[in-house]
Parts: structure tokens; C-alpha cells; sequence
């Protein structure tokens, strides 16, 4: 018995729940879960279906692929740990989250690699029995820096997803480019509130009275890739901005940690700059 | 075309997405959304569908029959606006936050009319347009007193929920029996914390940092209904329990109406006293 | 026995908090709460004290002057019901949240009037026994409709607060010089996120997986206000804007209902377009 | 110039903050914060200020005696790391939520041991290098496991606090009093709901829409004590047991670090089996 996670997006048309489960059911699959939606704005069909049953993964893709319009999106996935790789500067709480429950085997992913632009949180990655690199962005600009990166990441095979975890370098569209889709960020604000530098000193000099942080993919514009998750905090005057930083890390490591499960469970379906999420 | 509302709920087997999904495929029907589970622990099914075109409600509902289980219950509903009883007692902040919602024509329902064991909230009430009908329970024991409101019920036709809006009185078995799964109740803790009298005071004895309220269908057992919607407040020490039954009061309103809601856009299925809401 | 709300903001240094306690046991006050605050960053220092006992407002305030700096800010409010405007403009909830309060007798104010530049929510209003004025704004500018608004206003003596429960229309600086730190404005968004017209259209856009409300005082920047109060609701893709809007107004009603109650009950210092809230 | 944390608490009569005040004014202390708190149904006056100033510990206290009713505590606490034991037993999430906070030097505190009843998680503790303490309970009855635990803890001076960091068993009365208020535990639940062994199955058995985390200070009613923070996450249906344990695991973690926080801070006082909090 087999399990697959099947994932499809189409032009939405009559028919599709009916042609997919219609193939489920010829093969005898049991639907342990299944989920769709419908954004009639844009006229777009989701679906995840998580399936058991006696089939191979091929033959399964090959039949939703004849019943299916031509142009739908067809992933038949077999769920398996996922390779990632962690990008951190020299804040350890996202990265050390992270750590923490691939050490509890709570996240179902390989780590790869850790890098970051410093040496700081070396001995704190080496603990977990992962590689640490440490790329120097000191002297160099950012596209010569970003190289290195790109080099070293090159030497993986099957980078499932690239996490960001507090690393506070800007990516070129090269590098988003290439890893499209694939690269998961922590920004340290309720997006779109406070888009760049220093969050929370912005949110200091606002006043507000709650902060947030924000879990997205990366795209061309800073901050402004598809976002999948969000929580906050209430604050209050009597917080000042390290006050904030240090109530919003809290925030940030569990969203982060949050979207990056979501990821790796392959619920998340990218388009039109959002996210559908089963 | 029409509109349709399919709820159906069976002992969980294969092919029972794509039985459904064939009949609305065979009536040319669109899916505007659809939701289902499995209840793996007992091995029970639910599904909601709203779907359009054209067909009559009594074709839909026996093609239905006809493809599934035996067992199976199936409900197919043309929306329309739902018939409801609120209840209060003194207090007006849940009742007016209905009453609100009912003058912006955002609660997809006729008020049939209001009953209190008291005669305060008369005015207010018929200001909206309302029915309001005082019974007295004093100098009457229970069962006395209920069988007048028992009476009074008996001269609505088709009432689809009996809304208890801080209505502050134990309803007896015989009545719950007689509105099953139709009573939905705010009680002022979140459950299963502070059962019975006094949630506020028995929140403030025991210093909780935090206060809830859950809106839950009315059973047999004092408080211990299916749950539909729970929210909390944050507090401190320095509230008193007055402070707490005013903020209380906000997140009581909100509760209710979101329950009711609920209900009245048929999203909610009972079961093992629990539900499924779509 | 009398009870005064001591509110007093002042140039931070030494001995304050000592020099008004000390006033507060020459008169043998009992004080009821107490709260301070020094913002570090701008020197400044924040008290609010409940006292009661046998002294005269005047005999307070002078005592307070004579121990404290010069250029100290020193309020002895005796608590009474403030005197409130609403202003409208076709949405209920948030008028219609702090009309039933004020029938239930749970908000401290005397409403004067509900101005709106639309007559639709005229019956409603009257219901409460409150009078309603219609100000056209239809073929008048700006300036123009605001001036009539503004000779309305002028005929009521001692406004405490113009509450903008979901008047959509900008005011101009002239109003807002007039009524400096009066207006209280709930704008249906997470400020400074979706500053403008259309919030949830632009929360739709952006695929946010939270919405928000904030309740702030208006000045002369377009949402960019002194903030009191903020919430939010968690959302996902499921929700269209229309249902983002449906979901916000309970966060509305609420945060603007919550933002008038710290108004009323003298919570709220403003300095540096921030608020301190006690 | 010398920092200290001022906490008094006594019953409350008029002129208390007067007199607090007095004595900060006479040495020149600089008033860095201050909170005050009266709970006026049990007549209680609780007060914590930090000052900055050239003053000694012994003399302020000294000061502070000779001002204050005889019957008031006083603490002069000068800041410093305190000496913490943490109790695990297999799950990692909260001590190592811990230990992250400990590396990053973001914990006011030194991690004297870890002391567990299993030996799994001595290879992530020792990677921090910190001590680990495999204390065996199996063949041992309660008595003689926490005889063997208290003798171990005998050898530390100066605990402040032990934490229960999921340390999944119950302490005796010996134990309690032996560290009356010291003993800081994380509860899996919203308490006062579902008290005892598996929560999470009981709240899934209840059909929750929430789950929650509580600290609490331990005492010798099983999770009675008093609480000292609260949070909780919204759920649906979908989740089974396991689900809500994962999720719960977060608001755990966070939950008891934040409890931890406020305690190596000195910002608790317990009272009649509540909290105040500063």
C-alpha cells in the first residue's frame, strides 16, 4: 500500500472533483483527506487529495493526466523527508527552532547545509551533526557575494527549499530566479506594514499596538513575494523597539517554522503573488 | 438555475467523493465549494457541497439516494432565510448584537419573536419590529414555567433554532429533546473550564490569565454540548470579575452570532457530541 | 467623599512620583490605581493616579501645581458622562455597537447627536431616542459640505469626542485643528498596512492571512493618526474581500468600541503621534 | 550607580506610595519603572519599582523597613542571573526552547543541571554543556525516585527556580514545600479545563475549538496552582490528538519561556493562590 499526495491545479471547469475521484475510485484508492477550492476571481481550480492504495505513482499520474484538461497542473507526490537548506546571519532563534525539531525528528526534511555571511552560529549548527558554511560577504559586492552562495549551493542535488531563517541579505532576481518558488523568508513585520529595514524601529516610531511577522516566499520584490503565514503579538507603550524585537522573536520563529512545515507536507499552492493553502 | 446546499454524512467507504461528484457531473451542476473529512477514529464521512444549475431539489436529493450508502444521511437545501426564536433574559448584549446584524440584513433569518423570563429587554426589542413575549417563572417551579414557553414554541411553525442569548435559565430535558441540536447556547466561560453558575467569579478565584466564551448546541448535560465556536480574552490581575464579565461580553456577542452564522448557512454537522464545521 | 482622575504628563526627572503622592497623603487620599510610565527616549514621564477622598477639584489641581514643574501638564478630571458625537455614513455596526452599549447604559457618555451624510441610518438612530442630522454632501465640495457639518457641531456646547464610526469621508485640516485629539476614527485595516480607500480590496490583492481594525485619533495625515486600539481576525485564501469586510466589521465595532471606553474613562495621553494608554 | 529591583507587598493603607517614593526621593534613585497594584477585595498593596541610583542594597531596605507597616515585605534585589534546575522527561520542545534562549545569551540565568526521569535527552543537553542527571524511576516507588531527585538537588546551593519542562510526574508534598514557589510547570491545557493525565486526548474528547498552555507555580493540588501565563491556539475539527499534542507543543514552549521570563525578572508576586504580575 501506497501513499501519494496528489496536487492539482486547472482552469477551473464542470467536472474536475468528479474526473479526479473518479480515477481514485478506478483504482481502489482510499482518500484519506481531500481539499478543494475554487477562486472564482481568476476561475482557478485547487485540489489536494491525500491518497493510500495499491498503485504506482506513475501509472496514477498517467491517468489524471488523460482525464485532466491538457494545460491543469498534475503533482502525484510519494511523501518523503525533503532536502532544505538553512540561510541565517547571526540571530539563532529561527535557525535554533529549526535545529530543534529536526533533532525531536519533528520536521520531515534533510538539512543539508546551514550558511550564513558569519562564522557566529558555527559551533551552535555543528552541535546538530550539520555542515556549517561560511560565506564572507566582507569586501565583496553583492552579486560577487551572492555567487559564492550560488557555487556552494550548485555542489546540492535536489534542493527542495531554500529557508531564510533571519537571513537579513537581499537576494538578486538571479538567485530568486532559480530557486523560484523555493525559497522561504521570515520578515520581521506584519506585512505589508513596515516593508523593509528595521521593522520594529518602524513600528516603534508608529506606535502601534501590535507586532507581527510575516513567513513568504521570495520574489523579485523585497517583501513582497506570496505570503503563508502570519501571527502577531499586542503590545503596548511601555515597549521600546528591543522590547519588540525581542517579544517578535518569539513570533517569527514559529511562523517561520509553521510555513515551513506547510511546505514540506506540499499544502501550499502558489499563484497570482498568493498562496492556496490545504 | 439553482442553488443548492448538499450535506451528506455516512459511515465512511471508497468511492464516496466520486459518487457524489458523478451525480453533480450527470446534472451538469457546478461546484461553488466543497468540503469534506473522515473522522478516521469512527470511521465517518461528512461533506457539504454548494452547487448551481439546474435541477429540482427532489431529482438531486434521489439520485443521491440512489448512488449512496443506505445509511447515508443526505440533506439537499435550497437556502433561504431560517426561522429562529432568540431567548434572553436580562442582559442585552448578545440579543442586540442579533438584533444588529438582523436591521443590516446581514443574519439570513426571520426573527420569529423574542421570549424572556423577564420583561426588560421589551423595549428595546420592539423597537426592531419584534415580537416580545414576557413568561414569567415566578412562583412557578421549572417544568411549569417551561411548558408555558413550551406552548408558546408550539405556536411557531418551522422553527429551525432556538437562540439562547444569555438566556440565564437550565432548559429541562423534555425541551432539549424537543429542539435537538436546534438550541444553540453562549455560555460565558470557555468550556470545559467554569461549568454552571458564575464563570466569572469562578475565573476570577482561580486567577486564569485569560477568559472565554463558547457558543455550543444544548444537550442533556449542564454545559457539555456540542461545541460550535470558542474565543478568548487576555487579562491580567487587575481585573476584578465585573472587569471580566465586561470584556466578556464582547467576545460573548461575537461568539454567538458567528455560531449562528454557522448555522444558518448549514455548515455545521453533530455528531459524538462534537462537530464538523465546513 | 469625592473621586478625581489625576492625569499628569510632564518633563521626566526625579522626586514626580514622590511629589504627587506626597499631595496625595496631605489630603489623605486613598488611591484606588496608579499607573506611570517615563517614554526613555523622549524624556518624558506619564501618571495616572485614582484617588478619592475630601478635597475640592480646585484645592487638588493647585497643590499639584505648586509641587510640580512649571511646564507639567496636570488634569484633575472629576469622572462624569462625556459628551459624544457620532458621525456615520451608511455602514451600522460600528454606530449600532455603541448605540446598544449606550442603551445598555455601559458606555459613559451622553449622546448628542448622529450626524451622517446619507439619511439611511436615520431610523435605526431615532429608535434610540437620539437625534439624527442628514448633511448632504451631494453637489457641495469638500469645504463646503464640512462647513455645514461644522456650523452643526458649533451649536452643541462642550463636545468631548466626534466619533467617526465609519464615516467615509476625509475631513480637512481645518476640521481636525478644531477638534485636536477629539476625533476617534476606526479605519478597517492593520495600520499602516492599506492606508486608504478600499482596505480589504488591497488585503485581498496582497493575499494577507490576517485583517485588521485600528481605532486611532485623526490628525492632518490621511490614517496616520495616534493609535489607541488594534485587533485582528486570522483568514485564508477561501476568503474573497466581500468576506474579508463581513469578518472585519466585528473587529471594527469592537476595537472602535474598545478605543471610545479608554476615551471616556481618561486613559489616554497623546505626545509624539504615539498614545500612552493606561 | 546600582540597579535595584524594589518589590513590596503588604496590606494596603494610605500612604503607602508616598512613603515608597519618599525614601527613592531622599537617596536620589531614579525611577525606571513602577507599578503599583491594590486588590481590593483581599486589601492587598503590591508595588515593584526598579531605581537606578548610589545607594546600597542594605541601606535601601533599611530605609524602606523603617517607613513601611511592620507587617510588609520588602525585597531589595539586585539583578543578577539566577541559578536555575531544569526536569524534563523525553519530550525536547520546552527544554530546548530553553536552551536556545540560554545559548543566545537572551536568558537572565544560569542552567545549573538538567535532571530527568529518562535518559533521552542527555546528548542534546550535554551539546550545550550543560550537566545531565538520568535519575532513574523505574522499580522505585514515588517516594523513593523523588528522595533520590531531592538528594541530588541538596548538592546545588542557591536554586532560584526549577523548572518542569514537561517533566511528566507528579511531585509530593516534600518536594513542593521544600521549594514553595520556586517550582514553575508547564501544563498542557487551558486551565482550569481538562486537569490531569492527557489533555490533549481529553480536549480532542470534547471537541474543543481551542487548546491551550498554562504556567503555573506547582503546589500540592495537582495543576491548582497559581497561574502565570496563558496561551492558546484556535483549532477545527480535523485535528485529531496527535495534531492538537504537535500544535500544542508551540504554545508550550513559548508559554512556559515567557512564565520563566517573568520570573527571572521578579516581576510575580504570589498571593492567595493568584498572581500579580508586573
Amino acid at each position: 500500500m501506497k501513499q501519494y499526495r496528489v496536487l492539482i491545479d486547472a482552469h477551473d471547469e464542470k467536472g474536475l472533483v468528479y474526473k479526479v475521484s473518479s480515477i481514485f475510485y478506478k483504482f481502489n484508492l482510499n482518500i484519506l483527506s481531500n481539499h478543494e477550492f475554487v477562486d472564482k476571481v481568476n476561475n482557478k481550480f485547487f485540489m489536494r487529495s491525500v491518497v493510500v492504495g495499491d498503485v504506482s505513482e506513475i501509472e496514477l499520474y498517467e491517468a489524471l493526466t488523460e482525464v485532466l484538461p491538457k494545460k491543469a497542473n498534475i503533482n502525484v507526490i510519494t511523501p518523503k523527508k525533503k532536502n532544505i537548506i538553512l540561510m541565517a546571519t547571526k540571530e539563532s532563534h529561527a535557525l535554533g527552532d529549526i535545529l530543534m525539531r529536526y533533532e525531536a525528528d519533528e520536521l520531515d526534511a534533510n538539512i543539508l547545509a546551514v550558511i550564513s555571511n558569519y562564522d557566529d552560529l558555527r559551533d551552535l549548527v555543528e552541535r546538530f551533526g550539520i555542515t556549517y558554511h561560511h560565506v564572507f560577504h566582507e569586501g565583496l559586492d553583492r552579486a560577487e557575494h551572492e555567487n559564492k552562495v550560488l557555487e556552494l549551493l550548485a555542489q546540492f542535488e535536489d534542493i527542495d527549499y531554500v529557508v531564510l531563517a533571519k537571513y537579513m541579505r537581499i537576494l538578486t532576481p538571479r538567485f530568486v530566479e532559480e530557486y523560484n518558488n523555493k525559497i522561504i523568508n521570515i520578515h520581521h513585520s506584519f506585512l505589508p506594514a513596515f516593508i523593509g529595514a528595521n521593522p520594529y524601529k518602524q513600528a516603534y516610531d508608529r506606535g502601534v499596538k501590535i507586532i507581527g511577522a510575516t513567513a513568504h516566499f521570495v520574489n523579485n520584490n523585497l517583501d513582497e513575494g506570496p505570503i503563508i503565514a502570519q501571527d502577531i503579538r499586542h503590545i503596548d507603550h511601555a515597549f521600546d523597539w528591543k522590547d519588540m524585537q525581542r517579544l517578535g522573536k518569539d513570533v517569527e520563529k514559529i511562523v517561520l517554522s509553521r510555513a515551513l512545515k506547510l511546505a514540506l507536507e506540499d499544502r501550499i499552492f502558489v499563484y497570482a503573488n498568493k498562496t492556496v493553502i490545504f
